[in-house]
């Protein structure tokens, strides 16, 4: 199962569990998909298409059980397992990622946060010390680690990029405004705050022209 | 121009400006299209078939003028242009986005700084100095503002939407992990940093089935 799910249905998917995560905390336990397309703003027929890509979860005429939907939206993200994630670049960015609790709730756990910078040494942030960039691969060596956040400068990025392959590490969330050129089995999720500041501009731009 | 441009082609524009930015850096004058599509990593008829969206700029068998094509793309994306922002938040993504040099560079100036908690008042990021939320309306009503990031809690956001809006503000580039519901000439930006660890999640499982 999964195989043939387009990209686009898959990008859609967070979004049903953050919004199913929401009604689990509201004490909702039952939604039909006509309420789940007001709140979400898309048509309950789109609702019921997405989610028939992954087997259903429905009962016509009586609605989705939310618990189980996020449940089973849980699975197919894969947030049904523990996922340790090390941070690389312990500056604001860094130390917000690292402070989000709300990663923890969904099984991302911060193994480690790393920084070259020796004033950051023995500090911690939520009870994970900042450790030196000289400790890194025997740390991985002696850690699980699934995902290696990536918050170093830009310049910093393609020689740890290369050390963290080495590594084993094959995931990599990637905030360094760049895009990182490695082996094709390491996953990278790019998160480019210029590139959406520029998307930002761009419709500020659009909306101009278009009341003139 | 512009008007029916796909917004699959327009979400691509930025990362080409971030790849000409680089090559002008290095003091790179002139490039093919196969090399930028070699550096880009997508083929050279998509890179054409982009750029004429927007009027071309290529002179066959010449290849791009770098700085020029910049300078196009530059505007397209409204960059020629400054925008003022205020970052409402000022933990430590508020500060990371406060710190980023490169945004200042594109022509994006942070022109000031909100939270609500009192230890942080006075303080300065950057030479801009922290304010309390309760000097918000009054400093937007004398200074110029185009967006606001939401970079504090999620539960405050959707009074706070409400209250920019009302100020007048009409672009909000959005890291507070909820949808807004605004009205609908207010441009909205979202960083779901949530839904981004969640894709990647979703990766790595996939990865995982497949090697199973």
């Amino acid at each position: 199962m999964n195989r043939n799910i387009s990209n686009v249905v898959v990008r859609r998917m967070p979004r049903y569990y953050r919004y199913l995560s929401d009604l689990l905390d509201n004490g909702i336990e039952r939604i039909s998909s006509n309420e789940l397309s007001k709140m979400m703003n898309v048509t309950a027929s789109q609702i019921r298409q997405d989610l028939n890509n992954f087997g259903g979860f429905g009962q016509q005429g009586y609605g989705y059980n939310v618990e189980y939907l996020h449940q089973e939206i849980g699975k197919i993200l894969g947030l049904d397992k523990k996922h340790h994630i090390i941070i690389i670049g312990a500056g604001h960015l860094g130390q917000a990622l690292a402070n989000y609790v709300n990663f923890e709730k969904r099984g991302f756990v911060i193994a480690g946060i790393f920084d070259i910078n020796p004033s950051l040494k023995g500090l911690s942030v939520r009870g994970v010390q900042i450790r030196m960039m000289d400790e890194l691969d025997e740390f991985v060596l002696n850690h699980d680690v699934d995902i290696a956040a990536f918050t170093m400068p830009k310049s910093k990025a393609p020689e740890i990029g290369e050390q963290v392959v080495s590594l084993g590490i094959k995931a990599i969330w990637n905030f360094a405004n760049m895009d990182l050129n490695l082996p094709e089995d390491v996953i990278v999720e790019n998160v480019h705050l210029s590139d959406s500041l520029m998307q930002l501009s761009y419709s500020i731009e659009q909306r101009r022209q278009n009341e003139e």
